[in-house]
């Protein structure tokens, strides 16, 4: 059994509110949510950060954040508008080593939650 | 001539300080850092938003996101960390309708830029 509570999710080990998924990749509710609405999207393999997508791997990654999108799309968040963050490693706040998108909607996103408003 | 700030930087006719470039993105220090490293990374080719990358740009997706990765290995902030943001309409705080991946580092990222410190 993974020591990987993400691998986990993926295997059906451990329960998660899935929102999507297909061969690639899957999306559930993040259990401590930030905003109105927070997913994640995780690919089924285990990656462990941002850092270690190969260049084999770049569909994968492409897949991962168009899925981010779709994921908005399907919930309806995404002509208002929402927020893709990636922690990468100790400085950026990663706490689970399998690579996840947040996807952070459902309301204005601001300081509290992102950069400030700008760009 | 673009309307569009980031094409008219990926055109040379605005300047900007880049970091990185190869033949689908650049990547340029953002104007107004909100951490000790802040830039940006934009595919060359105008995408308006996260929304819009199409399953035949796939690719060019993974690409920003490995991208992303790569820069900051080239700045030496990729061991100790950092975060990545991409803002997608209003309510995600997006301000240049030219998609563009925030890479956030040089410093421990905490509720200020991010999600609070969690996962």
């Amino acid at each position: 059994m993974s020591d990987c509570i993400f691998c986990r999710i993926v295997n059906g080990e451990l329960p998660a509110e899935k929102l999507y998924e297909d061969e690639h990749v899957i999306a559930f509710r993040d259990i401590n949510p930030v905003a109105a609405f927070h997913a994640l999207v995780i690919p089924r393999k285990h990656i462990a950060t941002l850092n270690d997508f190969t260049a084999e791997e770049n569909a994968l990654a492409g897949h991962l954040l168009r899925a981010t999108a779709n994921l908005a799309r399907e919930q309806g968040l995404a002509d208002e508008g929402y927020r893709v963050v990636i922690n990468c490693n100790e400085y950026g706040g990663q706490v689970v080593y399998h690579v996840h998108a947040h996807v952070l909607g459902g309301q204005r996103l601001t300081g509290a939650h992102g950069l400030g408003g700008g760009q």
